[in-house]
């Protein structure tokens, strides 16, 4: 695989952050992460589409009260970045408690703000077993 | 809603294109919306990530060949556009011989290329039920 892009390390980076945000389990590193926008969305496994920003942080407070924590080990990994844009392709390996308990595919949207920073836009995970169809 | 900026208005109508060409179950018409590069990424409902334009084109080959015709009507549309790089969010409620067989949410995502055309990079495709969770 070819060597990354700046552009694209900082894309890699921002998809990062937002693992390391789900994986606190913190609703304020989470809220830190996604673009001060409504032009956002996320879809969890299974979920409705939900957009807006407070309608998707709200989402993010019930999954941290209700599901077991989680840790994410990525594979497949695929980072495209230009013009201040950038998404990611990857597979999420889900793990409690040391011991994998599922996999999900992720499609995540970032965007540059004003300042250079990236910000997530869009999570859309959904769960997939291996080897399907 | 506010109305569409013109470059909305694109992304809006590259999204239309996209599902005219599912509908059509032919496999030129959809190879046409896809841009002309391995960095486009495909997530059917329950399968696993593909990557990469003839990867993505066998799968739906095996689509057209292999599934019920299908059509789409879409609603909960989001659409995004910036920089010559746009996405949408939407459900697509899923109809066979004029009944509605199913709900899938779907986020797909388009680029410009140097002509100005809009082609689509990546569509992510998931069931749900709705109502959940």
């Amino acid at each position: 695989m070819a060597a990354f892009s700046e552009e694209q390390a900082l894309v890699a980076e921002a998809n990062q952050a937002f693992y390391r945000a789900f994986e606190s389990f913190d609703l304020e590193q989470m809220r830190a992460v996604w673009l001060e926008s409504d032009d956002v969305a996320c879809i969890h496994p299974g979920w409705e589409l939900l957009t807006g920003r407070e309608v998707v942080l709200r989402s993010w407070e019930l999954i941290f009260r209700d599901t077991p924590r989680l840790a994410f080990e990525l594979s497949d990994v695929m980072v495209v970045a230009d013009r201040g844009i950038g998404w990611v392709s990857c597979v999420e390996n889900l793990r409690h408690d040391g011991e994998v308990v599922g996999l999900a595919v992720a499609t995540n949207l970032f965007r540059q703000n004003a300042d250079g920073r990236w910000f997530i836009v869009c999570h859309h995970a959904s769960p997939y077993a291996r080897g399907l169809p």
